[in-house]
């Protein structure tokens, strides 16, 4: 069915395709589609509670056993820096001034917990068949009793370097990461964002340098990508811009126009939302603030001072402060449900392999 | 023998292999090599002599009919600017003192000219099969002439806009210049390098904004990147860094030594040596100045400066100020004379493509 089945014999799924976690518009209900599509349902934790985890999982794998992969973050939470939150919020103060907003009112804490004994203790509760990390890894014994619950575990390297740092802890597999993906850049032992590899020149790169099968991510929202990535090598793919079209999604109508209407030239990496690089539609307070600042704060805590101006302009109807995530590829991308647009994914791309061998 | 047949038609040659024409390392002995193994001879012509470019051709034509491209530049030279040109003496000041070097001496000019009614000329005595056009095109009058000459006319596009305006021009093909791609960037609507697309993300958007075939340039150093460009829907591909290990490539020593031990990580999109955006491994100039600086003068003059730094650095066996031009799949390169990598290519990308249909 496929030039290369490690993935899907790894995870125990019919297609090689992987829905990218998506910590926001990734639910439930868009995993389960992709699920019942034959790829992997993929449910990004960053922002869950324990409860709601376990609420999803049992929504997701329903009455069939249903391979699920559970997403968390795993960057070093770095010790509050009431100086450089300061120097945010007065780059930030023009435009609190333009939106008539009160600068000394304190914003609102981001939280994006990194993996946690807490959160171990759920994943040994609930078993899913793939954990993934993004931001490195967590520390070693929770690592292990990760394997011990016998879950597969892969992690997102943007770098060779990284992905042999990964494959040297064990991992499974390693999703390359390239330079083209929507939202933030796995990146942990480097910050260099002008060095950062396209999918293209990356995954032959990984391919290279681990021994484990090779997820290549980034630039890929239609049949053409998927066996592009196989020829590079890779042996199944993730997928994320393409799915945010779907019903499914949990996409804000802003956030929506904007992906609809986006081109191969609309998106920069910024650091202004959290304080890490991620992909997204260029807007207004990237163009003048970033698209990548030094005065920025730690991650996550960026977007705390961005969210008065954020909800100010949203409800003028104006996305200019919003993270509008995206990957460079959204302009291939088709709106259909998830179920059916991985099937699509799938046939289309098993044809086209094909067709690109009977000459 | 291949997914696609346009470009080899096109051209008239056996493999939809184009030599990326790179001036400098680039000249008549390379262009024969990837000739005689079937691609495509392009003759970096922006750096040479119009004696240079008739005895280039004729060692290339050799004696039997090789397709042959001539490339140009297509910038629009912009008048001196003496405050800009003090303002980035200025910047570099504290390196002419490191190197002990008189800031007061006139630097060398830098002539990059780009195409005019002199090489039309030439094109129309030389009639090469192809010409090719980077950073644009030149005015509709030598367009026109250069069609009239008989030759394919082909142009670099870096976003889909771009790609339409070369299109709309009578581009016969288009080059999808992708984010990995080493050397000048090809930009000429935009001068945002932050948007610029990776090949995996670039080329289906370009093929699906165009008519025209599209031939695939950035990132693709083995036979699994023409696979993949293949699978992209591209007609061909544009290889340059992985010919700059062959023996027949004019490398400095430095250049090459640079280029044998860079990684995936290793690059930047840099202005600093030109005024122009293009990809090179990160040296010491590019770490401290840039990689982008907005203090560099207008294309190609940025150079005049930094070469009595590159002349004394050199001179310490230091390629600190040296341009090192590289796209970011330098590592898969493998050293062979040009014919046989251009012959190993083909055989392997076939093979490959065959065997990713075969399932």
């Amino acid at each position: 069915m496929w030039p290369d089945n490690k993935i899907t014999s790894l995870f125990n799924i019919k297609h090689p395709i992987l829905l990218a976690p998506m910590a926001g518009p990734g639910g439930a209900e868009l995993a389960s589609g992709v699920a019942q599509g034959g790829g992997l349902a993929s449910l990004p934790c960053a922002m869950l509670s324990a409860e709601r985890i376990r609420k999803d999982v049992s929504i997701i794998r329903g009455n069939r056993a249903t391979p699920i992969n559970l997403n968390f973050f795993c960057h070093t939470p770095e010790p509050a820096d009431p100086n450089r939150d300061a120097q945010w919020k007065s780059r930030l103060a023009e435009y609190y001034v333009e939106f008539g907003l009160d600068p000394d009112k304190p914003v609102a804490a981001i939280n994006r917990a990194p993996f946690d004994a807490e959160m171990c203790s759920l994943v040994e509760e609930l078993r899913p068949e793939v954990v993934s990390f993004h931001f490195g890894l967590p520390a070693e014994n929770l690592l292990q009793r990760v394997r011990d619950a016998g879950c597969k575990i892969i992690a997102s390297a943007t770098t060779a370097d990284e992905a042999k740092y990964l494959a040297d802890r064990g991992c499974d597999a390693i999703i390359a990461q390239g330079a083209e993906a929507g939202g933030h850049r796995g990146m942990f032992l480097t910050d260099n964002v002008a060095s950062q590899a396209g999918t293209m020149a990356l995954v032959p790169q990984v391919v290279d340098a681990v021994s484990v099968p090779v997820i290549a991510a980034g630039g890929i929202s239609d049949a053409r990508g998927i066996a592009a990535a196989f020829a590079l090598g890779a042996s199944a793919v993730q997928i994320g811009t393409a799915y945010l079209l779907c019903p499914e999604a949990n996409v804000p109508a802003m956030h929506l126009d904007a992906l609809r209407s986006a081109r191969d030239d609309a998106t920069a990496l910024t650091n202004v939302f959290s304080g890490r690089p991620a992909r997204g539609i260029i807007n207004r307070v990237m163009r003048e603030v970033g698209p990548i600042s030094d005065d920025t704060p730690a991650f996550p805590t960026a977007g705390g001072a961005l969210a008065p101006l954020k909800a100010a302009a949203e409800a003028q109807g104006s996305a200019d402060f919003t993270s509008l995530w995206s990957g460079q590829a959204v302009g291939l991308a088709r709106e259909m449900p998830a179920r059916e647009l991985t099937e699509t994914f799938a046939s289309e791309a098993q044809g086209l392999l094909k067709k690109l061998g009977s000459v």
